[in-house]
């Protein structure tokens, strides 16, 4: 397993059912969680209908710009479904029928009842690898640097594991807490001031009823406790009563 | 109020904690459904970094693309609070000092206690215009066509139900659906022709544990009415004891 300094991903959602309410996504909190575990940085989000020029787009875009890519939705057997084609089409690819994927779908559902809807989704583009699927006969696949995978959060989570492998892991961002129960503009200006003073920690304000979360990520521990430490010290001279919380 | 045949609209989160997996986004959804319910459709979703060349350019790209952009977060007291200033840069604008805005600061917090991190929340684009906010002091505001309101929920909600008198409102999309106990694959092919059939109809397929649902959309109601029956006739042909639910 190699590990890089700095690994991108961007996440691409396809669905109408996202986008008009009908259904709540579940696998962005998935995937931004496990790819932070490995040391992946998730940089970008886009949900797109099912329109084939608007995934094609999407793909291409993020295809570019960052290391890894996921899909979810839209590789299954109904003519909604035009995942598969439109990511063939991003990468001037064409589907072909895969054996492999064909044969799992024959061992699943046994040959007499694969039809034609069935049959489809073993069409994957034809310089694309697959990803194993342990939970049902959909095949998710890899091509370039994109992965596709199912909408379904137990199909998509399985194949996620699958996709581990073909992975690149990053220096993983620590991550350091701080809550108190004071208003966040109250100590705006010194953690402001803090931000600039170490520039290799990402230092986020989160407001909530009753108290704020200061966070702190970085891939250096050094630093990261060290600016930690400043910033408690500095809420020690505000009011060293109003720590809730440090983890 | 106007209303248009169609208005569409794209949806920009703007926060690292989303996408570092430390929070789960809940805006999402309530806009998806909210626009939904004054005939807008939400065509499409970004979530980007708390990085100002990201906001800009996700921010010009969705404002050119869709009739209106609503943003969520960034828009507090701290140093990581860049959405504001990032909006303004989008459109050649820059932040002034807004008196209203810096009036509700006060009203809310007592002058005394309005600090320089305070203030800067009154800091909006100069041709923005305000956004009623009952439940903080936070102002969110409307510059072009784009709603920038806050990352909290109860807060991004406020603001959505005052940004309702800028909009003008479409057709609203009619929604059925039909929940079957059967895979998708037994009525993809029929399902797939019917939506030939009816291009003013949008079918989507959503499998689940158990079954399958299947989801007619339009703005027509006649036609909608029509091509729902007509599947509950192919259906009732393949198995007439396989209709769970119709609503």
């Amino acid at each position: 397993m190699q590990i890089k300094d700095k690994i991108s991903a961007g996440f691409l959602i396809i669905g109408d059912e996202i986008l008009s309410g009908r259904t709540i996504d579940l696998n962005l909190n998935f995937l931004a969680k496990n790819l932070s575990e490995l040391g992946i940085n998730l940089n970008e989000v886009r949900v797109v209908r099912d329109v084939e020029e608007e995934i094609v787009k999407a793909v291409k875009d993020l295809s570019l710009r960052y290391d890894y890519v996921f899909t979810s939705g839209g590789i299954g057997p109904t003519h909604d479904d035009i995942t598969s084609a439109s990511i063939a089409k991003a990468f001037d690819d064409q589907l072909i029928l895969n054996t492999t994927a064909k044969e799992i779908l024959f061992n699943y559902y046994g040959s007499e009842n694969v039809n034609d809807a069935r049959l489809k989704m073993a069409y994957i583009p034809s310089t694309a690898t697959l990803l194993d699927n342990p939970i049902s006969s959909a095949p998710g696949f890899c091509i370039k640097n994109v992965f596709v995978m199912a909408g379904i959060p137990k199909i998509f989570q399985a194949m996620f594991e699958s996709s581990k492998k073909k992975l690149t892991f990053g220096k993983k961002m620590l991550t350091k807490e701080i809550v108190i129960n004071l208003t966040e503009s109250v100590i705006a200006k010194e953690f402001g001031d803090l931000q600039l003073q170490y520039p290799q920690v990402i230092m986020g304000s989160y407001p909530f009823d009753g108290g704020t979360s200061l966070v702190f990520r970085s891939t250096n521990k050094n630093i990261l406790e060290i600016s930690t430490n400043q910033m408690l010290i500095i809420i020690d001279g505000i009011n060293p009563k109003s720590i809730i919380k440090i983890s």
